[in-house]
């Protein structure tokens, strides 16, 4: 079975980045995956929940959205029905949890990053690029807390991305987009730092268990897709790159 | 007192409305307005709210959202509150009721239009670029309904678009950005077809009350700047601009 | 076709008020105007919300209810339903934003006004009603803040009322009773003050886009409106009519 | 200790009860006792809740709610907090089911009635006035359904009305007001039928526990004061009120 | 018509009380009565909520909830629901008071104690089971606060306990199950202390209105039954018993 | 650092399962693993999500729920919130998606299995040990539906059970209690079935990202835990064992 726009099967769809997205946020950036394409950005607040004041660190929280229209079928939004879904609530914490995992909060300092990734088409791995696109927004906004310091490095140790992995009637593939999704027999969704260390790995059998073995490929598959995906964050970022992650390499 | 970019005091800022901007929805736009921007979608759904089932009429409905950092200072979403604000209540139901007026709920027969309105950017003039640019995209999906049928005329008499009008320190400026608004004395939203009717008329004493050669001479003024935001709607249709309205002229 | 109890189509139905109708209130008015009737309170309240904290200046904040059999069929509770309608949210929106026009809330020092309007029994115009009553409870509520001094003027800088006007099957009607606004082709609220100035105006097309003529002759026959009732509040007040809004005029 | 307005220990406040206060309900009624003032309305829906579809009976429901401002301090409205409290579902609870206790459920058919209470002005005993005046409304709500039959019985049992006794500072007073209530040891409130018997009895120690001697002592006082209320009832309905009971006596 | 097990009209169903159930908590006890069966709990925080600040009193607070499957049928949870039910708000109401009316709150200082009961299984009398098994919790918490004291009183001044009686077809029984209460005519809660006094008496006639005579009888049959439960939570209290109520005997 | 209660590395704590815990659910079980304990139910309801009618298929959806007093720290209730965290979604969207990984929906026919696991007391580890429970529950429920057939297999393919690994200063562990778990750098869950297929695989870098080497580790490492859970799981189920997965193996 052909994949959609002749991709073979260790391929990630055409990625874009566009930095400065919103005029107003610290932060920002378009990410595109195939038709899938979201807008994330960064927004620096000068203050921390309850549970860290006076605690000298930081904080980095997520909030994640769909267009309604991002789907084929209009989607209910949620601020009409008045609750976010499980699946919202699971996708910014897990934005969240991954994006803390490189942040340097004792060095942030005092402050609040809002990382606020909304879904414009969402034709699968929308959780796996918000990852990726907002890493790009947090550098820009971290970038504002020291552009009078020529040289500072950024509080954030290293670059961080995601990609999905699955297994597609037998075939392991890079990358699903929504159609591939549905008819995944497993589905991992893999978070990934560019010195290769794993953040969060996350292997769901959709229909059928899997073996230790088929768990192994699909993690080297992943790997090679996030390397790709850091080099598309680095042209991004441009000279910026150079200051992620130098305290701790 | 000069005006951002050297616009003159009865010019609206640039205007640029971009159709098929999703890929999903049967009809969206990208209206940008200087600085605002929004994402205009229209999806139908063939069924109608319980008070028309069986009444042979459709229905539109619109729904309003801001993007957290559309605006200066991060907006704390309305899922995640819970909550729809009163400001957005009011707005949604702005645009509904506007577009309803110049829908033929009758020969669109028992379906239901849903206008999405996702402001990307806010500077000022949301509800009526709202207004405007949901306009192309509806027209854009009643096109998909009578996609086969060469000469047939679409279920909306007339074109539709929407502007603000202010007293702003003793000046009467015509599209105000949220600078503007924010000192306005006066603030009117007019909502009027192209053959100059008026559909909605909301004129609101931010600070002081005004006299009825002041409303007059905002009117005139709303007038100038529809007729404007008409002709940017017709160019972005084309041809299907043709297909508007005729039935009712 | 003529008008339910013979009215003609200038003449407003008939309006009493009722003041100190609720025993705790620092201000309350009962008002009926025709069937529609509403009881109308104004609470005081020693602090104001965050935004005006420290700033020296005081707020007016209304709200709006219906009883569930003030109108023909049983209404759903809001507080059973556990939201506001939007509805509800844009009326007392409404109410707020034209009562705060006239008041001075400098003069009126860090504290809030609580304006709430509860509708016994609705036949049309119970927006315009609230605010016509709810203005005679807040002038009682500011007279307890200087009752000691004799010749105090109120921080109220004039008299403020309103009224709907309508075209109904081609001819403008004043103060639509419920049928009448059920059936109009365009639906016009106004709220004036005394000297005869604009604190608000919407219009809206319910059934046809109306034009600049016809606005402007609702405009003039709510002017005739808006005087009558004024001088109703005038009646109701007595004496203390003369506090009001010398210090402006 | 003397009561205000002179009253005695075992005196009720001046009762009045004024039937068809609406214009749209099937019933209403304002009962006013003492300062304590509510609209009761009776409002006949054709239809039952699923747990009666098809089962023959109708069913009773009551809700209940204050006005802001029929408290002394102003009371935030359930409707903006968006959930009833406690003590609101509590005595909604209580009139619904204190009324369905004489009600006839069968000979209803399947229908329901919705009892609303408002609360006007609240000095004490606002539910036990609730359950007195919506006995009221609840019988000419019932009559509508028996217009054309001169002799028909109506579908309730028996008068029912209620009324609240308390230990005040050593002394047992019937028919407490607001003051008295806040200071009370022990609190009761008693629903009886005209035939004496007992519906609902709550006696809650509030400062001290009672003894079964004080208890004994109470429920006399509250009979006593349960016949003047049904004699209240009586002179209120008229010729009505021989329609009352006669089927089950 | 024999009950089930053989149990006679006037006998509880089997009583245990397990003391120190919850590992985390200050005090805690598994009450089972027959089927019925509930987690009890008493969390010592300290603050007490905002009308109690500085006033050097203490608080308590009790919370009831349901397990789904504690009943024969699932019970959807609340939580899902998003809302608590009239029910489970009256009955947290009464464990709360019921408690308050024994403990020393003056004594207790500015800390707040919370109950919770959570029903593992549900065959009647759930109310009365929570009240008397708190007691045997909240006793266990307030000793945690005097543990050095070898001597010391504990801040509560009497025990208390709760049962259900009711009439049911005729005969009028002590301690009803499921069943029972289903069936039954009238119900009755009575919440009293050791010596023999009434903190809380509910009657409700659910199918027939009662008279003061079977009113007497069953206030006689809950005295019997309270006796017997607060041997129970004597016995389990072992010697912290004798600290229970002596300052105020 | 040692381990508490002398547990060495790679040993569970002790894991009791108590099954028929409920008297009227179709399945339960209480299950102890050390100090946490869950009541997990499995109850079935003749009908499916609105997705399913018609199709044949059965469903299987989860809730997980704290008791206020199962932590430490008393934790707020959710229904008293009015809704639900994030955590507790996530939580019950994976106990639904394991059990359903290995369920026969087909099989089922059209019916829905609710699991409940209400966690009575939280020392690490609720959510894999609501797994390991709950499906003990399961196959005891889904027993009730073939009972009368002796030779029966049930509608459930393969045993399946859960458990925690992670990594704790520089150690590996199995089986983290609430202490390790704050104190782990990563954190993993595994769901297995019996024949050693992966169901969901979840790690987590809490403080440092870790590599490919340390992830096969603590697989196999949860490898074993889930070998010694399944034997408890059968003996707890007995000869009822026997009826689970063979039809699929």
């Amino acid at each position: 079975m052909p994949r959609a726009n002749g991709r073979n099967f260790r391929e990630l769809r055409p990625v874009t980045i566009e930095r400065h997205y919103l005029k107003y946020a610290e932060g920002s950036a378009l990410i595109s995956i195939g038709d899938t394409c979201l807008i994330c950005s960064a927004s620096i607040e000068d203050k921390v929940p309850p549970f860290l004041r006076n605690s000298g660190m930081g904080w980095l929280t997520a909030e994640y959205s769909l267009l309604p229209r991002a789907t084929k079928e209009r989607t209910v939004r949620e601020a009409a029905k008045g609750r976010l879904s499980g699946r919202t609530q699971e996708i910014q914490r897990l934005i969240g949890r991954a994006l803390r995992s490189v942040t340097d909060l004792q060095a942030l300092g005092e402050r609040t990053i809002w990382i606020d990734c909304d879904v414009i088409q969402a034709d699968g791995g929308t959780r796996t690029a918000a990852i990726t696109g907002s890493f790009v927004a947090l550098v820009d906004a971290l970038a504002t807390l020291t552009k009078d310091e020529a040289n500072a490095r950024l509080p954030v140790r290293d670059f961080l991305a995601a990609v999905s992995v699955g297994l597609v009637n037998g075939e392991m593939l890079l990358d699903l987009d929504f159609e591939e999704d549905a008819a995944a027999w497993v589905d991992m969704n893999i978070v990934m730092t560019a010195s290769g260390r794993l953040v969060e790995v996350q292997g769901t059998a959709e229909k059928e268990p899997f073996t230790r073995e088929e768990m192994n490929a699909m993690l080297e598959l992943g790997m090679e897709g996030i390397a790709a995906l850091v080099e598309v964050q680095r042209q991004a970022l441009g000279p910026l790159a150079d200051k992620v992650g130098g305290k701790n390499e």
